[in-house]
């Protein structure tokens, strides 16, 4: 990898985490993104939309103080919200191994008797740092009224001055008391890469060296805190960046990439690969390696060290909690979607569907899960076991023949209870209350380092992958019409909405708009936002069916994939 | 798991391997099915066709030696062949970890020349022991004729007498001389379960009392050495009834399975779920297990039984290399498949494909080798790399940087060659050419017990898994016509034929057939191994659009899903 100083850093002290700018005084043009602290890139679609400015924020920075209480505000906020899909670690199971509960956090009366909408405690004190995505360019009284959790108003970027890239939709909502703030961010960016200079060795062709430039889009959902979401939508795409400079020759040259590079740039000739295949090779042929699979090699390996430098950064910074991150980087005509984790991205085309992620859960990377506590035993304390059973196993049933399942099994089979399966499962509950040793319910995001087994040290990351999948989509096979869009979602829609849902949607909402009014895409994001966030009635958010709607924060983005927001 | 000594045993001796039939003497009546030595089932479907007595054999059986010669026969026929797909411990890249070959080995000309079909020698000694499925009823002389390299003949089951249940169609045929004898073994067999005593613990109603019988095909295509797919293709079945007698109660009864049963059967009132669901269970609610999950289960851990019984017997009954095993179980009105290895199973229903199978290779399992050899270093022995690059990493190119991928990674980034990246890699090479350290070209199967990396002492085995992918597919969720059938094949067929080639040849052959003769499916059967084998011309088998057909061994059940052979 290169040296990941070049992705700009994390504020470096906790008093400008909370108030000042995220960049050195004066390092920044009017242009520039935010967090661009070092290398700023060229003005290629820069200021194409408003939002550049630090992000608006308010209050104090959280602590584990205020992560213990948030937890705690989840807890006593049963208002209305559905069975929430918890994916920070697990109280209700683990009470006993949370610190006490300080005499002094406020509880909301309404939120304790059921009634009403929850409302969790705004204390002073409560209302910690936070902050809102900057495209959204929310006042101060804005940012007041995006984070009251009983009025829950739908948030979209004003519709006047510029649109974000591609005339793209957003709309957000916060939860309903689950968490303090809400812990979803999001990001929208064209960012500029300017190639390294002569990678290949070759010098370099005029036309080359003008670099390359990529759309791109995040949600990131957090959990146990808003710290690492925060973070990552600050800084993802510039890992992105980094690991897009070596390709920028190599993506806009036709022929074949080559397999090996000089380790110094500007040696001649090494740019031709076929001098590297010696004779002595142990292969008759080598493989063919396209430049689609390098761009998703540079998208996993930005993953990774966004996750590292979370983990490096995390004690000064008190990047707390982890998150779930789902992007999409738009790149020489193909669309990269990548995800780590429960968000979900779908594209809706001619009103058929096609999924573009899956979701990662203790049930869907289960084997994965289990095939890692097997091979590493230690990871398990003496506390866990690898195996699965449908429900707790009882001391008093010792002895007895109960169904199991272990690394290599789908199905099922009884076994005879042996001592060492008294052990509390690595694996268990089902749907939105699966989790990971009792304490997580996402398998795959980012940050998460501190994150341990209640009552315990264990620690969970090493069940936690940061990797994501990446599945690709070529936008110039299809021609597409200004109604095909590509939707990413936080699971606060997907809880209540089925694909299917969001496609009737899709079909509804842009229907009733001119196929040129860019404002459409907005609209649509507000409708599917509103439609799982539901209305107060009855002791909480109910949508049309009488159905509890989302409880969570809900994100998404509606991007055009042809149409009037075209894209060079 | 139960005692696997209920499961019929592998002859006990080198001799009775060779010649004797594999029951003891008066252990079998008539209607037995070939080895259950031990409690011999009930005539439910016994005697339904022929090839209950013991498998036509020839000549000696392998050693070390002859499995080397075997590999060298290979090696020295390249007549016609296509470029073969070896499973076998890879030659091409280790010869100089084979012991000397001996002199006395003869060799083909016409094979050496490249010109004719492939002839391996015939010596007396070379004619080890062979058999071939007894439903094929193979005289003395048919034998033989089935073991010629040159003339290939396709062997059915005769038209005369019993069919197979279900009319099912087969066809095999001997490879162009890639090893001395035909390594593929099929077996095609109704077996009745009989339920333990009372496995619940509630007294039996008569009208479960009667078993449950199942209908199994198999499909076992062996490497380095027939005797892996004669074991499996003889015992599997009798390991899949073991794990299933527990569940012959159960699976009769229309409640939800039982999640704990009794240790002692026959306990009052254990089957009744309900009171074993303690108020201090750890879920709010357990996790419902189905009836079908039970049946993947049996089968899952039934190829890990068989497995582990080749281990044990392996040393006293020369129970050489390993097997791919595709396996198809009927069980109340579902369709099991369950495939470990590179065969392949599709439903082709009224024109449509199904796949009901994946490959597991090299190349699709890569990750969960290389993360294998990650967690568990000394796996590796110093001597191979985790990593994968796209050819073999020179010396000369230390420090400079080369594609690879991790892990984690499906998409390729470069790296700095460090001395390390020097190993060997865990997995290299593409297509039919892919390998496991060198060595193997298939990562899941049963055997392989003995196989080593070529010039080492590491094991090859954990590498390689013997569970199976099972997929279910409900028969009575749909109505089917005679024309709708499940097609198996080992990768003799597929390797030159497609799913839609298949498709087009299931709807000639059958529509040449009255819709009620039941003898359609084997000629089918017939069609398929003749269009992949090609005819002998220009040097090698060749198909008509003079491609080099399959030098493997190729063998394929067809089963009607609907129609005259009708199943209860």
């Amino acid at each position: 990898m290169q040296a990941s100083g070049a992705v700009p850093g994390w504020p470096r002290t906790r008093g400008s985490f909370a108030e000042d700018p995220p960049c050195p005084p004066g390092a920044n043009g009017p242009g520039e993104r935010e967090g661009a602290s070092t290398a700023p890139p060229r003005d290629l679609g820069g200021g194409s939309f408003p939002g550049a400015e630090p992000r608006p924020r308010a209050g104090q920075g959280g602590s584990m103080l205020s992560r213990v209480r948030s937890a705690v505000a989840h807890l006593v906020s049963s208002g209305g919200a559905p069975p929430p899909g918890p994916k920070s670690p697990d109280l209700t199971n683990a009470t006993s191994a949370l610190p006490t509960v300080p005499p002094e956090v406020p509880r909301s009366p309404s939120a304790r008797t059921g009634s009403g909408s929850a409302v969790p405690p705004k204390t002073a004190e409560a209302r910690a740092s936070f902050s809102r995505p900057t495209f959204l360019q929310l006042s101060p009284g804005g940012l007041r009224r995006a984070d009251d959790h009983a009025g829950r108003a739908v948030q979209s970027p004003p519709d006047t001055g510029r649109r974000l890239p591609w005339s793209t939709g957003y709309a957000e909502v916060i939860n309903a008391g689950k968490s303090r703030h809400n812990e979803d961010q999001a990001c929208c960016e064209v960012v500029y890469v300017e190639g390294r200079r002569s990678v290949s060795g070759v010098p370099r062709e005029p036309s080359r060296s003008q670099g390359l430039c990529f759309y791109y889009w995040g949600l990131f959902d957090g959990h146990a805190g808003g710290g690492a979401a925060e973070m990552a939508s600050r800084l993802l795409h510039f890992h992105i960046r980094e690991q897009l400079k070596d390709l920028v020759e190599i993506l806009q040259d036709p022929s074949p990439p080559p397999l090996c590079l000089p380790s110094t740039p500007g040696a001649p000739g090494s740019s031709d690969p076929s001098h590297l295949v010696g004779p002595q090779s142990c292969w008759s042929s080598q493989k063919e390696v396209t430049h689609e699979s390098l761009v998703v090699g540079a998208i996993e390996n930005a993953f990774h060290l966004m996750d590292e430098q979370m983990a490096r950064e995390r004690r000064g910074h008190h990047v707390e909690g982890g998150c779930c991150a789902l992007v999409v980087v738009y790149l020489l005509g193909k669309v990269y979607v990548a995800n780590a984790g429960d968000s979900r991205a779908i594209i809706v085309r001619n009103g058929e569907i096609i999924p573009m992620s899956r979701e990662f859960t203790p049930e869907t990377e289960r084997q994965r899960l289990q095939q890692l506590g097997f091979l590493k035993p230690e990871l398990l304390g003496g506390e866990f076991t690898h195996l699965e059973f449908p429900r707790r196993v009882q001391p008093k049933e010792l002895g007895q023949r109960m169904l199991y399942r272990d690394q290599n099994m789908t199905g099922w089979a009884y076994k005879k209870i042996e001592l060492e399966d008294l052990r509390f499962p690595l694996v268990c509950g089902e749907g939105k209350k699966a989790r990971v040793m009792a304490t997580i319910g996402v398998t795959r995001g980012l940050g998460d380092h501190n994150l341990k087994v209640c009552s315990s040290t264990l620690p969970i990351k090493p069940f936690l992958s940061c990797f994501p999948e990446v599945r690709v989509y070529d936008l110039t096979q299809y021609e597409h019409c200004p109604d095909d869009v590509l939707v990413l979602g936080t699971d606060g829609l997907w809880d209540v909405t089925s694909d299917s849902e969001v496609a009737a949607t899709v079909d509804r909402v842009l229907s009733g708009y001119e196929p040129n009014d860019p404002s459409r895409y907005t609209a649509l994001a507000q409708a599917l936002v509103l439609g799982a966030r539901g209305t107060p009635r009855d002791r909480g958010w109910r949508l049309p069916n009488n159905k509890l709607g989302s409880g969570d924060d809900i994100s998404v983005f509606i991007i055009p994939l042809g149409g009037p927001g075209s894209y060079s």
